[in-house]
């Protein structure tokens, strides 16, 4: 691993940690006042049953992305600048996640739900181009990428990488018509990203 | 120690650490008007005490929670994925903490008191859940053990975990009966977390 | 690189990690009603168009931040108080900027944008002077720079830092004027800072 | 440096980085409406000039408390329990400071002034309180310092923070009468932990 990788490592390792704490500031509950009794309580608290849901979604999603951001780098030789900024717009979509987490917890028991469910699932879309980006920044031409690193093992992660906006974006129009189908195909693709790092066969990061 | 615990660890101070921070943010207090005087914001301050003590005891646990994980992590081989999600499904229940945190500070007063001291004590119940998994998933099979770590030593750490998910269990049942009894052996456990530490006989991480 | 470097650099890159995360938060949607429906929320979630722009921008600027703070370092030899506190500085200023960019985000649509383009430039005006702080620090009499660092390298690096106060003090003044020009000017800075990057013809750090 | 101190200081940094930036999040202004205009957003960013100076105060005393820390903690030979709990206490206070910042932000202008000082510095004096059972921790019968630390550097060290908390007490109860003056008498120890620093006449951390 070279000097170079280690500072984008530490740096990105502090966005994607920051990232998922970030997450809990989205529970909240009505200030106490004289008439709350524990039942009351409870209800409030079983009342953030989306908030919880979206809550360990969202912190599994950010784990997954911080293991494949490993894999990603991995492959890594050396560090330029293009790759500098491609890893800094994965950062930006990371850390915009907290968002789309909060505003869909709060609608996915509403009128509102396919509209929350397309914006969650459209915000992974963009998060797939990036994602895109610093791949094709690492691997185009092999221009950063370790010569230990075989053709076949770079076809088999573009190949998973080039999918993902599809998907992502066939679960935008999928929320559309009904929310809870759109959001299972989005996290369909979790599965994917799972496998893809199952599937490298190596020695974890 | 190995390269890949090094990375694990740095990520997981980074998330402890921040949640740590992050308990400050529960302080509040409101704005002043025409006709705050020093009297007034000193019983405001006042009033904070529950928030106080639910920042020093959430704070304390946090901390020994810090410290119990690298003893943990000092038993590390090497990383795999299933030591990776396990140790995320640690991480999450960390971040999770200034929540129950928040709800029993502000409602340690009221008559909501024992759902929030439940609500807190059941919060520790999934933690020490997600620990026990991490923990199985390093020492099954000594599957990611060092070579040199004792079975005596893993036998007595796998104790202390087995005893914590029932206490804490029966923490949540005397909460729902009296708030201060069931914190009260909440935190009694902790105790027996820092006598883990201390226990060890072992150079600290 | 010496020890002393390692230990500012991991310290200044959390507190870059931290203020890039952070911006997410100004992120803000009314809590849902009885009446919210998938076109009001779909109307709530354009509406924050100008936060959008501001976090992307806000964003790009802290991540170059973070970069040339690489460059400047990466001129050291080693580390004395000044050179601390005069980084602490740049510090200081860069945790600021969530502030003018929540300004600016939320009052670019209303009557006050020219107040808040000229509060963000001017932040900018203020972060200026400080890194011109940090690189007097560092380049003043060589003291601090490394013996392999040629005097034009300096001399260009210089220059650059001496421009930016001047033209973030201008886009102070067109903002006063016109909120976009302003805007525009400002960011045009950024560019430079970008190519200042790569005209230093080195590794990255 | 041993290995044991860099954990702890890695942590300890992640906890200063982030207490130093949540400092932001204490700045608000009410959201825009109609009738804001740029003359009306003028007056409400002047307003905040008491935010701005508790700001700047606070990110310079946590500025400084890091710089003071690893002082310390170069001093230490290796790291025991006892260590790692103090250690905590000092971060716990650390990361308190936002608050008592917030609350003097709001007040200092009020006729709240002198309770929020006196809150203010009471924080600097439990602050002391843990810093001085850190310095016991490391330098108590020479437990846990490095050999080639003379005695005289202990004692230097170890009367200036004997000197911290009588003078943080007597800055409380100066606020208590006069909010500047205390606020005064709490900054002029600030000078003396910057003096501290330089005085070392050591290469610095």
């Amino acid at each position: 691993m070279t000097k170079g990788t280690e500072r984008l490592e530490a740096f990105s390792d502090g966005v994607f940690g920051i990232a998922l704490t970030l997450l809990v500031l989205e529970f909240q509950i009505p200030n106490p006042d004289a008439s709350t009794s524990d039942a009351i309580l409870w209800g409030e608290l079983l009342a953030l049953w989306p908030s919880l849901a979206a809550f360990c979604i969202s912190f599994a999603v950010v784990l997954i992305m911080w293991i494949n951001h490993h894999e990603l780098i991995r492959l890594v030789r050396k560090v330029d600048y293009p790759l500098l900024y491609a890893n800094g717009g994965v950062l930006l979509t990371v850390t915009f996640v907290p968002f789309p987490t909060k505003v869909l917890a709060r609608h996915l028991g509403t009128h509102a739900a396919s509209a929350s469910a397309a914006f969650y699932c459209g915000t992974f879309f963009f998060i797939s181009l990036t994602w895109s980006a610093l791949l094709a920044c690492i691997i185009w031409q092999r221009r950063n990428v370790k010569p230990e690193v075989t053709d076949a093992t770079l076809a088999r992660i573009r190949n998973t990488y080039r999918i993902a906006p599809i998907v992502y974006g066939l679960s935008v129009a999928l929320s559309l018509w009904n929310a809870v189908a759109g959001l299972a195909l989005c996290a369909s693709l979790w599965l994917v990203w799972i496998r893809l790092c199952y599937g490298s066969k190596q020695a974890p990061p």
